[in-house]
C-alpha cells in the first residue's frame, strides 16, 4: 500500500463538485459527489435517537448501491420535523433530476446548525451549479472536501493505492468533516462527523459488515466533547471501476480501507474545535479488543483528561480514574501506565504511582504534555486484547467556539 | 418540616470538628464527626471500578452501625495501592484509639490529588487534634463543613427539623463537598463527591434501600463535567437521640432527608468548577421516572449544553441531541421543549422548531440564558415518567482550573 496525494475522485470512474449555495456566507457549502458506474455501498448512521432528516431518509432508503451523495454544511436539517424530512427527500430527487437517476440512487446528508430549516431555493440552485461542474480533478478534490466542513480548520482528505492479489491497482479515498459534536458510535444499517470513502475497487457481497469493522476501529473510537451527533454519516463506495476480479475477500483492499478511516478519524480528533493536542491512547492486556477499545475511548473522553493534557498538568490518577470509569476489567495491582512521545515515563505500575511531586520523572511528564501529539499507553494487566482511541484536548476555545456557536 | 439553620451536629448527640493538619496549606483539611450513640447508617459509594483505598476499606467493613467519620481534604488516597489501603486502616484505629471505638465503628473518606501518598504523620497529629476539639456548636458545624471541601467555593450545610407521627421531633442535616469531577453513580452496599447526612431520628432497620432511593433522586442526577470519581462516598447516620418511636416507615423523616440531600445536590452543581449558572433540567411524559431522570442527566452532562449556556446561545438543538442520546424513548413528534426563568418560551413542539433566527422567541430565549438558574423543561410525550436533574455551565474557568490543577 502506497498513500498518495489525492481525493475524493482518486478512484477511477468518481466525479465531484463543491459550490457556493449560500447557506454560509461566501463560503463552500454544498457539495455533488458522483459515479459513472453503480457503487456498491455500505453507510454507518449515528444511533442518537433525535436522528436529523437526511439520516431518517437513508435509513428508510437503505440503499446497497448508489450512484450519487448530495451533501450539505452550515445546516443539518434535524429535529426540522415533517418539512425537514419532505427538504431531504426533495434534495434527493433535484440531484437525480440532474444527473438522470432514481432519487434512491442518492445518498444525503447534512451538518451545521440543530433545528433550522433548510434554505432550499439555494439548495435547488447549488445542486444544479455542482451537477454541471463534477469534476475528476485536484480542485473538484480540494472543494468538495471543502463544502463540507463547518468549524474544522482543515480539510481532512487521504488517498492511497493497493496492489490486489490478481495483480489490479486499485485506488482507495476518503474526506470527513468534524470538529465539535464529535463522539461517533456509528452502526451500519440501521454514525456530526461525515465522511465518504470512495473506491474503484469491484465488490460483489454487502460490504456492510466489513464497513462496521472499520468504524469499530476507526471513527467509533475518537472523541472531541462525548457529545454524539444527530447527523453523523460514514459512506463507503465502491464502484468497481478499476476492473480485476471481485475483491470482497483480498486483505489489501480492506487494509487500505482501514488506513485511510483510521487517517480520516486521527484528522478528526486533531482538528477537534479548540484542540491544541492530539491524544492518542493505546490499551494493551485487555480481556479482549472490544473491551481494550472501549476503555481507550473512555480514557480520550474525559474531559478531566482532556484539561490537564491542555495545560501539560501530568495528574495522571485522572487517566485511571477514567479507566475506572470505562467498564472494562483490569487489575489495579498490574496496571501498568506510561506517557510518551519519543521519550517515555512510567506512571503507574505495581498498583503505585511512581510519580513523585518535584521529581525528575515527574518534569518528564511535563514536558512530554506539553508536545502537540501525547500517546498514553495503558497495559490492564488482564488479557490480551488491544485497541486504540484518539482525542483532543479541552482548551478555553473549544469554551469559547461552543459557547456563541449561533450568535 | 422546616428548614433550620444549622449544620451537621444540629440533629441531637453528634459533635465534630474540622482542623488545619497540614495536608493543604494554611486551610482546614481534617474533619471528625462523632455519634455519642451507635448510629445506624447506610452508606453509597462510587461505581468507579478504580476505587480509592477508603472507599476499598469501607466496601470491605460494611458497618450497619457507625460512631465516627474521618474524613481529609487535599488527597484522595486514590491508587495508592497496599500503602494507601494501609493509611486508611490506620486512620480508623487513630480515631478509634482516641474515642475509644472500634475501628470498624470509624468511617473514612478522603478526596483531592489521585495518586499521592498521604501524609500520615500530619494525618495522625490532625486527628488528635480533632478529636480533642470535638463539639456541637455553629462553629464545629462551619469548621467540619469547610475541612471536607477542595476546589469548591462555598460551604455546603444544610439542615431542617420535622415532627413524626408520634409527634418527636427529629433533625435532619447534611454537609456536602464537591466541584469537580462530578458524576456520580452511586449503589449502596457495593458516589469525588462526599456527602454526610446526620439525623437523631430512631431507626430499627438497614436503611439501605430507602438511601438509594435518595441518592437516585438527589446525588446521582447532578453533573459537573462527566467524570465519575474514583473517591464519592456518601453516607447517613441516623443515632436515635431524638427519642420517639421507630421512624423506619414515617414518611416524614424521609422528606426531610430528601430535601437535605437534595439541597446539597444542587449546592454541589451550583458550585461545579468554573460554573456560572445553574442548569435544571425538568423531564416529565417519559415511559417511567427512571428514564425520565436519566434523559435529565444526559441534558445536564452534555459538554455543548454546558458551552451554549455559558455563552447564553439559544442552540435549543443541542438539548433535544443530547436527549437522543441519553437511550431514553420519546416521541419526536410529540416533544416540546420549553426554557424558563419566571418568563418562559417554547422552543420546540409538533417535531418542529418555533425559534426563527432574530424573532423574539429568540431574544427571550436568550434572555433567559442570561440568567443564573436556567430551567429547561422537557415533555417526552410517551407516558407519565418525572425527573429532575441539575448541572452547571462549562466556563472558561473549568478549563483553567482543570488545566492546572495539580500544578
Amino acid at each position: 500500500m502506497i498513500t498518495i496525494e489525492g481525493g475524493i475522485t482518486s478512484p477511477k470512474g468518481f466525479k465531484a463538485a463543491g459550490v457556493k449555495a449560500g447557506i454560509k456566507k461566501d463560503k463552500l457549502d454544498l457539495a455533488v459527489i458522483y459515479s459513472e458506474l453503480p457503487a456498491r455501498c455500505a453507510t454507518a448512521y449515528t444511533q442518537n435517537k433525535a436522528r436529523a432528516a437526511p439520516i431518517q431518509v437513508m435509513m428508510e432508503d437503505d440503499a446497497k448501491s448508489l450512484r450519487a451523495f448530495v451533501i450539505n454544511s452550515g445546516n443539518a436539517n434535524a429535529l426540522t420535523g415533517p418539512r425537514g424530512y419532505n427538504d431531504a427527500r426533495d434534495m434527493q430527487r433535484m440531484v437525480g433530476d440532474q444527473l438522470r437517476l432514481e432519487p434512491k440512487e442518492v445518498g444525503v446528508a447534512s451538518t451545521g446548525v440543530i433545528g433550522r430549516f433548510l434554505p432550499m431555493d439555494l439548495i435547488g440552485k447549488g445542486i444544479v451549479q455542482a451537477c454541471k461542474e463534477l469534476d475528476r480533478s485536484v480542485e473538484a478534490d480540494i472543494d468538495t472536501a471543502k463544502a463540507i466542513m463547518t468549524t474544522d480548520t482543515k480539510m481532512k482528505s487521504f488517498a492511497c493505492q493497493t496492489n490486489l492479489r490478481d495483480g489490479t491497482l486499485v485506488t482507495v479515498a476518503g474526506i470527513a468533516k468534524g470538529s465539535g459534536m464529535i463522539s461517533p458510535a456509528m452502526r451500519t444499517l440501521h454514525a456530526t462527523t461525515l465522511s465518504f470513502v470512495s473506491t474503484d475497487a469491484r465488490l460483489e457481497r454487502d460490504p456492510s459488515g466489513k464497513w462496521q469493522q472499520i468504524m469499530d476501529s476507526s471513527f467509533n473510537v475518537i472523541n472531541v466533547d462525548g457529545d454524539q451527533s444527530t447527523n453523523d454519516i460514514s459512506s463507503f463506495m465502491a464502484n468497481g471501476a478499476a476492473g480485476g476480479g471481485p475483491a470482497d475477500d483480498d486483505p489489501s483492499l480492506w487494509e487500505a480501507v482501514m488506513w485511510v478511516a483510521k487517517s480520516l478519524a486521527k484528522a478528526v480528533a486533531v482538528d477537534g474545535e479548540g484542540a491544541t493536542k492530539l491524544i492518542e491512547v493505546l490499551v494493551t492486556g485487555a480481556k479482549d479488543d472490544q473491551e481494550a477499545r472501549v476503555a481507550a475511548r473512555s480514557v480520550v473522553a474525559s474531559n478531566l483528561v482532556k484539561a490537564a493534557v491542555f495545560g501539560a498538568d501530568p495528574n495522571f490518577g485522572r487517566i485511571l480514574a477514567a479507566l475506572g470509569n470505562s467498564g472494562s476489567d483490569f487489575d489495579i495491582a498490574k496496571v501498568r501506565l506510561h506517557l510518551s512521545n519519543g521519550k517515555k515515563v512510567t506512571l503507574f505500575d505495581n498498583g503505585s504511582p511512581l510519580i513523585i511531586p518535584g521529581s525528575n520523572e515527574e518534569n518528564l511528564a511535563r514536558n512530554i504534555l506539553k508536545e502537540k501529539r501525547i500517546l498514553i499507553e495503558l497495559d490492564l494487566g488482564v488479557g490480551h486484547g488491544r485497541g486504540e482511541a484518539w482525542g483532543c484536548d479541552l482548551s478555553y476555545e473549544y469554551v469559547k467556539i461552543n459557547a456563541s456557536y449561533t450568535t
